[in-house]
């Protein structure tokens, strides 16, 4: 059946499926592989859960998400206005890809990144054009500084976890004012500085971040893009010309429940960080090559065995990191999403009980 | 600020944002504006929410949504490849003009219709051509079988209430094996019968229905498609290249308790179907014109009073419907959701009331 060839096939938009990250369906493993946050969402996330009102589920929820709007704004001290949210962090940057990126000119973006960026690219037929990392996997700001339609790159990157300055995203932004230029803040809590505070100096910029990491609500899925209060209309006029209810009614509350427990927020955040610090300490002491990260993985190689071979062998005794076997400059290495105390120190017995074997 | 003009907006794609309809923050309405169940959703659902393990939120869902997926084949007696999930009937049919309406000939649909699918097309840059309905607000089957890029429509229609045969549908879909015909059923719980039985005899075939209405899930938003499984699979790699988690935890688990309560969704749909008949009754005896609804609407006009009039009347008195003022031929017409036996009784009530004084 899937081999028969249908008269209406040549009408049909084909694209490159994108693979997403594994989801074992196996418990007791130790999953290390989607940057997802080892401890559970803030205690009111639960509290809304479990005294939700389910009648109020026959009824549409409200289109414009206002309450969570309201509350980003308040917690980011900005306008309503220059908060649009959406279905993860994907789903927004879907939608200011389509509603921004649509010039004749390249899109540009680095070379190694977040994997979506030339999917998205793919799909929606916006032309773009990478731009090589450094060799240290740094981003060279001037390399975004030519005649383009737009400008996307992760702070700190994914997959290398490397942080870029607040003053070198500045001149990015300043050299770019013809066009929209969206920092895409997924990692920041883990330890770098935002480029919100930018956006009421330049009006062409967009900075993206989600709840999917630092706030632990990768289940839920909630995204949010703040701005110039001009191109956040035009992405909601976009996304009410697409779906107009995105948000289902459990999410637009939970993730007011979220978002506005700063002291759980911190606490965890710190905990990451603490144990991402112990964590990258004993890679050293491993002979482990990686740049420093401020995000809530570490993306680092062995001196002494292939990434490949080290993610196998890690997955055969239940610990899931990630390999990314393309490009060939990465291929060493494994992106390890940082655990609890306890999984990050079962991992690095692990990690020497291969390395002694090896 | 919003009449600034900044140098990015060149670059910008700029839509007519689509309006959706009321959702008013007022308590004690009677809201029959938006096609809502009056009745909760099945028990199992609040059973879902109230004992759900909100830890699992730190994690991603499922991106096949493989529970909902399965029941879903389940109570239709499909495969699950044969089934398609996503946020609301408007998220996968969104989904579904953008891979299977990709040709250069225009895609049709009827002239009076869900409002939507102008917006996709415009959206998307798909062409199209609105086909006329007759004089009875029924869609004329030959208007649809000339050359063309896809063929989408509601069954019931929208806002008509109008249901066209099985063998008219069946004439459509093949007239039309070299695209793809879309059947929008997000009504046709409500005394219809459904093309699904078809889509093992016609590969070119997808049914769209929703949890929205029948299920009482509007505010969880769930809509899925049934069809060929070469199709829902060039439609999964579309979704994958633009949101790969678009089913929040919360939403599939309930999903799939809402499903499989065979007996509980009966017994909704017959009530909302005895008051549908009860108020067309009353509409009648009344002087009201309207063509027959196998839907949770009527849609009507009356012979004593605009449209616009009754709108505003019945607005004043707490009672939301929906008006449409274009195009011109519907303008009279007031789009009338089904509420509880007591919201229509009241509902008829205040109708005397605004007629005899009018």
């Amino acid at each position: 059946m899937a081999n028969t060839r249908f008269a209406w096939e040549d009408n049909i938009r084909k694209v490159v499926p994108y693979t997403p990250g594994e989801q074992p369906k196996k418990n007791n493993i130790i999953k290390l592989n989607t940057n997802e946050n080892p401890y559970p969402p803030a205690p009111g996330v639960v509290d809304v859960i479990k005294n939700f009102d389910c009648d109020s589920l026959r009824k549409y929820p409200d289109p414009t998400v206002g309450n969570l709007v309201h509350a980003i704004a308040e917690v980011y001290d900005v306008k309503d206005e220059e908060v649009f949210v959406g279905v993860g962090s994907d789903d927004v940057l879907a939608m200011a890809f389509m509603t921004c990126f649509n010039s004749d000119k390249p899109i540009l973006f680095p070379d190694i990144t977040y994997s979506f960026y030339d999917v998205w690219a793919e799909l929606l037929r916006i032309p773009y054009e990478t731009q090589a990392l450094d060799e240290n996997f740094h981003i060279i700001p001037e390399d975004y500084m030519k005649e383009n339609g737009g400008v996307i790159f992760p702070n700190p990157n994914a997959p290398t976890g490397v942080l870029m300055s607040l003053e070198n995203i500045e001149k990015i932004i300043a050299a770019n004012r013809d066009v929209v230029v969206i920092v895409d803040e997924a990692y920041i809590d883990f330890g770098g500085e935002s480029a919100r505070g930018l956006i009421n100096k330049y009006d062409n910029l967009l900075v993206v971040q989600t709840f999917s990491k630092s706030r632990s609500m990768a289940g839920m899925r909630i995204g949010f893009i703040l701005g110039n209060e001009k191109i956040i209309k035009y992405i909601n006029d976009v996304k009410y010309s697409f779906n107009s209810y995105t948000m289902n009614r459990v999410a637009i509350e939970s993730g007011v429940a979220s978002v506005t427990d700063t002291g759980y927020f911190n606490e965890c955040v710190n905990k990451v960080i603490k144990t991402r610090e112990w964590t990258k300490e004993r890679l050293k002491e491993r002979g482990f090559i990686f740049e420093d990260s401020k995000s809530n993985f570490i993306f680092a190689k062995s001196d002494k065995i292939s990434g490949e071979k080290l993610f196998e062998e890690l997955k055969k005794r239940d610990i899931y990191v990630r390999h990314f076997s393309k490009p060939e400059r990465i291929n060493d290495y494994l992106r390890i999403s940082i655990g609890t105390d306890a999984e990050m120190k079962k991992f690095v017995e692990t990690l020497d009980c291969i390395l002694e074997n090896n």
